[in-house]
């Protein structure tokens, strides 16, 4: 069933490390050489590759990590027609789902699984989301992901603003993909790359390009989002985006920890307000615990960038989260430590802003305007911490961004209007 | 086309019965032997068969009623993709629809269907039914079925119940089953099942497994629903549930007349209570005449099961209706006695309630409640009659339930608060 | 992947010009005979042809235009599983998209095209619609057609109408067609037809049946579109039917203009009044510019036909339209010479009112009934205008209608009640 690229004895083995596929798209002159660029789905080329793969195998001289990418349609029930992207770097695997707006199913390392078990159990497809259902909450008919992104018109709590019923964290993640390529790098360290663009585009009201790509280098821990969000519009839109990532067992646990170079830290209500001295830790299943927010305005280092961790009771795994703050100068921390059954998760949360609905945003000046014809950057890494030395040098890279300055602990909400 | 099974001379003909058809589930140790058991939609194992089917004829020593099991996929406009499947026990003949939320399409027996003429005409695919639609009435959109199920988080009317608005007879039939699995028992009566899971899941709010059977004997005029509701949270939660059966021709007509052993019988409204007298009556197509609407409470045999009944002018055609009290207390009687082009039907509802908005019926008392993790059964088993005698021996067995005592017909509608 | 029809030899080459092909339909007794008639679509048959195609050569005693048709399923994101046909009448080329109601994605002819650049670059399939979006706007994140039918129960804007929002411009631009047949008649001038039947049918509420052609001569730099709307329920219903065309560049420019035999025109707005006076003359791309509509009387010929026209600022290239007035006696100019980016375009759409809500428009007597079981025809050539004396010639046929009579330009919006 699926479509492998020819046999190797078809191309000419190359140290050049420049092979073009048979079947794939003809080598562009982007940023790095590809060793081959497949796309699978273009809107504007009519093009929709129902099964596909590529291993390491297919490209002997080219190291020994066993890499492998797969494509797949999933079948059966809400998730029939979804399309999956599997990628395997022969030490961390995740999915990209195209059709659920680019979002990452789940990731894989050694025996750390970043990922949630949501009550929602399949991989939905949009066509069976209703975002306007249920006073706007939809999007919760679909949310499984291990991270999905909120946005680009609005994200946070649905309701009114002006005139309009805002739905929870918009629209993005449940808009299929209309270009996806996958591509791996021809110089080492012969990056793998899930390319998508995502657009979000309504006459009159939304003409956002969000292009992603998520990558990762064979045999690492390691693994990049980074995205090109552009307003084709020629007027100024805002947007808001929350990179919406959650994380269950075995992170979370009775214990965990959360540790980031806190500059200053409100809770989201007087609910969150109550364990606010709790607030970096975290509890096992709790029987009508609900959720818990924390509002978060990190310190960054002199480049920018900022790193965050959750980590395991024992401290010996855990994943750290790096990112640059001016495209994300917000995050929030959610607990949702709610029974096994309901959900039992929290997200780690860099955004544009806090999950208020975008007019509380906007009253307190969360809320960006995008250029006409501009861009914004975001760009984010993940490491999987797979041993305590790990977990010891995030805290050390934790504390250096820190750099001795005390926490501000906040006992009351964030500035709303 | 079809994915038939292998021929039988590769089979052990078996009178033990227990064939294991290649190609099929492995043989579970479930409450009754299969003779096979096929999965045609497993969204869990990525599983999705588009046309297959199995005949009595693969299985020559299981007798001679030449029964029949068949998996189309529809094509053409709005139901493009619905999946279904055709059962005939030889006798009688039904569809099942997976795409939407395991309702049952249409029941052949005889002369006689169980079934009606929407003005709805095709199997609409959930995709193209905004429930939204209209001030949540988008369900009429695609309402056609014999049966179908309204519930499960809510059915009735559509309106706000607190900050939200319920749509009519909520989101169960348009959910398309994330598991199909069609069996034939190992023994005799050796009988044919088609079981569906259906989920209504959405994080926070809904962790609802409906696990459905409908299932028949071979050469018998009667079938069965059997369902089982599990509430998958930790948390109790509200549920509602209607069995909507529609009838028109050819047993709904002027002078048909519907039977029960009533306890208690209320107008729905003010219109309804007009009529009240002549409740149990139908009239032909009749202009302007909209639909009335009664709420009945039955009795019950000591076993905890009553029957109702529909026939004909003629008394010789009918279909009788037999469940179990304890899970459907309620009964609604909705007539639709308006012109064939706009849709004559009548509804016989087994319900947990009425179908007031859920916020009146709550009001009411009569809004169940399921525990964290526990479940509730439904079985109904619908007989078709096809003669006089059949007709009359459902009378009898239904003033059995009645015991003669006398109904009581309460001049308003039921409370409401 | 095409499925062409079998070879000519397998035909009796026919000077009679009735051949009908193998694996179409049955030549029905219609009011052409046909050459051949192909089904594409067919709920009530369970077709769906993915991909199909016949030539002028297929029938080579037919002339020399080489016209054909051709029926593909797009792929890729959001227009996965679209339905396009498309005809090429050897001189003028139109696609038909039978998933989103029969609506005409783009048509060309020499080197004009009809059409326009919409923001929404992808032909969308409805499931990725929802109309409820946005406060009733959603229909604008699928709006790119050249030509989009609005309505029928109800077009124009969003807004509540009694307890019910209605969503702009309806339903029936974003419902598949159940039933799309091609055909080409025996006799000359072979005039190839695209029919579809697109069905707006909702219990208790609508049962509306669009019988849509859309056809052309071999050759010709005309086309029409003859749509035939039955009400099938028994019962009188509201309808509203606007046909909204959109044109961009080549004609839409700085200096095009618009030229009709007007009665009487409003403007719809006092954004609009405040530029009454050009409102026949168009300008380039223009920054903040918005939309500025104005409703428009025509006055009829005495066969109650009317013309209208676009045409470039050379006068060289345009457009005529030519349309029975009595089913759509009001016209909306809709002028949106906004930036190129959000959607330089402008809309000529006969109808039955104007794009007011509905509420609106039955206070000013504007929405008609049809009967039950009635029928509305409507009636719309367009003349693609490939040289100046083509233009020269439509004023001259405009001047005729207008016969001398004096346009009255009212400076206040048209009776709103």
């Amino acid at each position: 069933m699926t479509n492998r690229p020819r046999p190797v004895s078809l191309f000419v083995a190359s140290w050049l490390g420049l092979l073009v596929m048979t079947g794939c798209m003809p080598l562009r002159h982007a940023e790095f050489r590809k060793m081959f660029s497949k796309t699978l789905v273009s809107a504007r080329h009519d093009v929709h590759v129902a099964e596909w793969q590529v291993t390491q195998q297919d490209f002997p001289n080219l190291g020994e990590a066993p890499w492998s990418i797969r494509k797949r349609t999933l079948r059966g029930g809400v998730q029939d027609g979804v399309d999956l992207i599997e990628v395997d770097n022969g030490e961390l695997r995740f999915t990209v789902i195209p059709s659920r707006g680019m979002s990452i199913g789940v990731v894989h390392c050694g025996d750390v699984r970043l990922g949630w078990d949501s009550p929602v159990q399949h991989v939905v497809h949009p066509r069976h989301v209703d975002l306007q259902d249920h006073g706007g909450l939809g999007w919760l008919a679909g949310f499984n992901e291990w991270m999905v992104r909120c946005g680009v018109s609005f994200a946070g709590h649905p309701g009114e603003d002006g005139e309009r019923l805002l739905t929870l964290h918009g629209r993005i993640g449940n808009i299929p993909a209309t270009q996806v390529v996958v591509s791996v790098d021809a110089s080492p360290p012969h990056r793998i790359r899930v390319s998508g663009l995502v657009q979000e585009r309504i006459f009159k009201f939304a003409s956002f390009d969000l292009w992603t790509e998520i990558s990762t280098v064979p045999g690492s821990n390691v693994f990049r989002i980074e995205d090109r969000l552009v307003n084709a519009s020629s007027y100024d839109r805002e947007y808001q985006m929350i990179y919406h990532a959650n994380f269950g067992r075995p992170l979370l646990e009775a214990g965990a920890k959360f540790v980031a170079p806190v500059q200053r830290v409100y809770p989201f209500d007087e609910y969150a307000a109550k364990d606010l001295k709790s607030w970096e830790t975290y509890l096992g299943p709790t029987r009508d615990y609900g959720e818990q927010v924390y509002c978060v305005e990190p310190f960054a280092d002199a480049a920018g960038r900022t790193q965050v961790m959750l980590h395991n009771k024992a401290g010996d795994r855990g994943v750290a989260v790096r990112y640059e703050v001016a495209g994300l100068p917000h995050f929030t921390l959610w607990k949702n430590t709610d029974t096994e059954a309901d959900g039992y998760v929290t997200g780690l949360e860099p955004g544009t802003g806090y999950p208020y609905n975008r007019a509380v945003e906007r009253e307190a000046g969360r809320v960006r305007a995008l250029a006409g014809g501009g861009e914004q950057r975001f760009a984010l890494e993940y490491e999987v911490l797979l041993d305590a030395a790990s977990v010891q040098a995030s805290h050390a890279q934790i504390e250096k961004i820190r750099g001795g300055r005390a926490p501000s602990l906040v006992p009351t909400a964030p500035k709303k209007d």
